[in-house]
């Protein structure tokens, strides 16, 4: 069974941004700081541009708000949610490394059962770094934890895995519910530790959560496209859950993996459940077809690259969920216009321009 | 979200029989007392039928040895493995009850993290007695216990769930490792407790293990045969896997639902490796075949009762596995032959002078 070498302490530095979007201080970075401090951060601002976000000192970091999206996507920026948590795929957008990150600034260092602060991050790496095995359950969980591995009758032919796309992280005290379970359980608080992480097998869609979320960009970031929500959008709070769906269909077809589980973040407040359940309602209902959709989805056998596969699924939503609302019209668009300017940034041919741009906004936002 | 009533202890005392294969005296019963003796046992006896198997005082078992299977199934006896714990299957066929906990004799009770005596066969009857949701993964695991519920996307259509047919349990100490893994890793123990019960989605195969295993008998029985193995067999160490293959792709196909993780049970000696590689050998190899065979299987629409499912299973392995040794075809016909056997037993028009012998058994071979 192959493992990675033990990685030095902090392991892909410089191979991975942490992407936070915000329209907050981010004083939720100071309980962060023995974690993240070593790497760079994307924080992408949501809402009022003329507001000023602080940041701790120390942290290295790029800052991008509104404006910032509109001049460096011009028109394609009609593909990033404003007034939504969703826009922090720009941040997905603009990075230049393999590994990406993205965590809410409500979420704080969790504790583990024997009182141990959990380096979340650090958790995402193992994950990412390790294969994952959608092929075939095993029941003692992930089989490439140390004390773990393949039970009898797993076949041989399928334990060298795939490689794993995304790392699915969870949360302590208030649990990722709907509005609807929220307003019924209130009071509900998860406090169990389950140490585990396991492989989502193939042909089986999850609900993605974005609230700490890894994933590598070469993989799969196209995919990671977070969707049409708040402003201007009939629906709210289902960006994760698209990216999760469309990540899911494509990493299956691709032959990668993806792992839920460890690690735990400590998630510090329930928005509020009456704004969430107007945010969701058409959410709610619409899901009962987009499901079955996502479920029955096959991609050609030409869509060898993550973006001729988003581009496929764009066509499919546009004439199967299209009818039932016009937004999927929109939104089958604003797939691909996000594909357009994925290309445009990370071209190697043509994102000397907008690399620059970029990075002229790095500068000018970059508060040390 | 419908949750069964709180069940008074012991809960299903007399819904469900505890089968238990072995060729020892049950010394390893005296530590379950606490939680078996409610309960009825029922012993099948492996191996030379002339050895008197010792039963501590108290329980209330029944006994049957080769010659009683032989006398109770005459030539449909040669379905029944002999020398080897595949012979448990016998169990499931002559019990009259609705649910079957399956232990083997080297299994005791494992503590939680809290020090806390587990207490196995409840947790199974929880498992058994909540839903399953295999069409959609629940990232905070089974959403029918305490403290837990469906996650923020998880469709509202499915939240129901379906019945729940298999609960399979997990091990500490020694963990149900094949041969070559145990020869690689001969001190590696399990000493990691993952406080999860999860459903194996549709569609996904996994290695069942008998060693702790429970499941409903009117939902699945039929398909928990355990194979040929053992005494003039090929092949061993794979009954379990056999039956759990078959039972999943039964209970996808008939819309029940699998669920592993709690509880464990403390597993206390390893089997020789050595001994379980000639056992497993030709399995490792065969399985590669099998696998891929059992993940391609669809049965027929009119394949509406576990038994017609079973029976058009058997005629695609002979097809199918047939070509790859004979020992696929004459496993082929014992399920045949197990089915012929459940009905005799089992149906109400028949089965009064088989159940009239099965009770003439009980009484000679108990031993209070």
């Amino acid at each position: 069974m192959s493992k990675p070498a033990t990685p030095v302490a902090p392991p892909l530095k410089d191979e991975l941004d942490i992407v936070i979007p915000t329209i907050r201080n981010l004083d939720f970075l100071e309980m962060w700081r023995p974690f993240f401090q070593p790497y760079h951060l994307i924080i992408v601002q949501d809402g009022d541009p003329t507001k000023t976000i602080k940041v701790p000192e120390g942290f290295d970091y790029e800052l991008y708000n509104r404006n910032d999206i509109n001049r460096i996507l011009g028109p394609k920026a009609s593909c990033i949610s404003f007034k939504d948590s969703a826009c922090r795929c720009f941040g997905f957008l603009v990075s230049k490394k393999k590994y990406i990150f993205t965590i809410d600034d409500d979420c704080f260092v969790a504790k583990d059962p024997t009182g141990k602060e959990i380096n979340a991050l650090q958790q995402h790496i193992q994950n990412l770094l390790t294969p994952s095995t959608p092929f075939f359950f095993n029941t003692l969980y992930d089989p490439f934890r140390d004390g773990a591995d393949f039970v009898r009758g797993y076949p041989f032919s399928m334990r060298e895995g795939v490689p794993t796309a995304v790392s699915h992280g969870l949360w302590l005290n208030i649990p990722d519910y709907d509005a609807p379970t929220q307003l019924v359980k209130p009071l509900e608080r998860n406090t169990r530790y389950v140490d585990a992480v396991l492989t989502i097998p193939k042909g089986t869609l999850f609900p993605m959560c974005g609230m700490n979320l890894a994933f590598d960009r070469e993989l799969i970031g196209p995919a990671m496209y977070f969707g049409l929500m708040g402003d201007g959008q009939p629906i709210g709070r289902y960006d994760d859950m698209w990216a999760g769906w469309c990540t899911k269909v494509i990493t299956d077809h691709l032959g990668l993996g993806v792992k839920t589980g460890l690690p735990y973040i400590w998630h510090s407040k329930a928005s509020n459940p009456f704004v969430n359940l107007k945010k969701e309602y058409k959410g709610i209902y619409w899901q009962e077809d987009i499901i079955p959709f996502f479920q029955s989805v096959t991609l050609p056998k030409e869509s060898t690259t993550v973006q001729k596969c988003y581009i496929e699924l764009s066509k499919l939503v546009k004439e199967k969920l299209g009818p039932i609302d016009p937004y999927f019209q929109k939104l089958a668009d604003a797939m691909v216009t996000w594909i357009d300017a994925w290309d445009e940034i990370n071209s190697p041919a043509q994102s000397a321009p907008a690399a620059a741009d970029a990075k002229k906004v790095e500068s000018s936002s970059k508060k040390k």
